[in-house]
């Protein structure tokens, strides 16, 4: 039996494009419906299978929606979000996808409270690609899911959201809003800067990056991938985290300090130590 | 026909045993012998396929061949190379895959010449894994060699170490020992030491890395997949190449501040021109 009769997708990008297709491949609703903002996406999502119907309208959208996915950048969602609460059913569930979630969470269960209930959700899945076009319905098979459940949160709503991601193939856990963001900014928004600048220290090289570049090997290739992902969602990621990344900035220093003396020293144990340490514990991971 | 008639690879190690293996599929050589230091390797070089003969004397290993590749880690290229300099056929090419050049070539030249004649070679290839099991005959496929030819290089010698990795599927560039040690410092080493502080900077984290790492997706895990890289052999490079790497770092770290600056000044367009920069490179390599 499906979970759901009717999900309502807003957004049918990489992140909205690939629940929808999921969701449609296993049956998780009766009906996918995506909101989108232009006309072009709605012959777009049924070329891509992304949903069984896509709209321009609100109401017509999220009408009758037993849950409410937004998938919309963090600066627009806000705003839709305020134009979604007055059509939104009755105790229906609402979540997003958003990579920052106190000011989010807090946003949206003041506009959604007491009509409808928010959880907030964190799919840490993606890729440097983007768009509908991007969109693979085993983009969230094996990945970590984070929910954000507060004192507010509805207990049932919270159970829906779970059963969507597990569903979905996440490995889903909970965290405060807090804690999420202070360790998102250091799993992935924090790497994110540091792919950034690394790649663009190149161009400070006597040759320039274009020369060095080809030179690279798969190390380079893998260590910048997430450098190339689009660069408008990252400002508003970054921004919206800024105080989290500054202080996960902070920690990594005190490494880089540690092995930048190590180097200068010669100091063969204390830079064996350092890459001994991080060997290991990179290798917990799979 | 064959490039040699005998090929001699000292130390069947992932690098050794990777040209091992594909030098046999693709028949560069009528024979490949390999030099190793365990007598175990002997027999394991055989399950593997990486060598047609392996054997622990140097005199054996190198009679008669018209190319030595010395793979083994940087700190034991020197004592090796002075073993294996008296056993070496007149004329014969000896070449290497070290990731740190101007030392090795420098002191190579002179253990070598005028008997043999030396070639500085560094294959940008690899892989967090290590050893003759790890070894790949597609390892150098479409990756970028570097070779580092200098004044006193032969130039038949040039030829033939080129014609090796051509054959090997590498794509050959040529670049002096310097220049060689300060872009590798920049896409190799540089990168590796900063995936491994961003590992370790976790573990500064109050949850403690082993909390944190399960929630790490893709992108972290991209992101620092070289830190699991063994590290005996990330300190050799490290402090063979320290003060090229301690260049490439405070590229990165005038990079690094200029981030660090645009966050905590909520600065919306230099974070855009600092990630849209990078993602704008990132994409041009594939």
């Amino acid at each position: 039996m499906p979970l759901f009769k009717k999900l309502c997708i807003v957004g049918l990008g990489l992140i909205g494009g690939s629940i929808g297709l999921a969701a449609r491949r296993k049956r998780l609703a009766r009906e996918v419906v995506g909101l989108v903002r232009r006309r072009e996406s709605i012959n777009e999502s049924r070329r891509y299978g992304v949903s069984d119907h896509a709209t321009l309208s609100v109401e017509e959208a999220v009408s009758d929606s037993q849950m409410i996915i937004m998938t919309t950048p963090l600066h627009a969602m806000e705003h839709l979000a305020d134009a979604i609460a007055p059509c939104a059913p009755e105790g229906c569930v609402i979540t997003d996808v958003g990579s920052s979630k106190r000011c989010i969470v807090n946003a949206m269960e003041k506009i959604f409270h007491p009509r409808a209930h928010f959880v907030g959700a964190h799919p840490i899945a993606g890729s440097e690609q983007s768009g509908m076009r991007a969109a693979r319905d085993d983009l969230f098979e094996g990945t970590p899911c984070i929910l954000t459940p507060t004192r507010k949160t509805d207990k049932e709503a919270l159970k829906k959201v779970r059963e969507l991601w597990e569903s979905l193939g996440s490995n889903v856990s909970l965290l405060s809003p807090s804690d999420h963001d202070r360790i998102v900014a250091a799993i992935s928004h924090l790497p994110h800067i540091l792919a950034a600048a690394l790649v663009n220290s190149l161009a400070r090289m006597p040759r320039g990056a274009k020369k060095i570049l080809p030179l690279a090997g798969t190390g380079f290739k893998d260590s910048t991938r997430i450098a190339a992902s689009p660069s408008d969602m990252w400002v508003d990621i970054c921004l919206a985290n800024r105080g989290e990344i500054l202080r996960a900035l902070k920690n990594y220093q005190i490494e880089l300090t540690l092995v930048k003396r190590a180097l200068e020293r010669d100091d063969v144990s204390g830079l064996r130590n350092m890459l001994q340490r991080a060997s290991g514990l990179r290798k917990k991971m799979r």
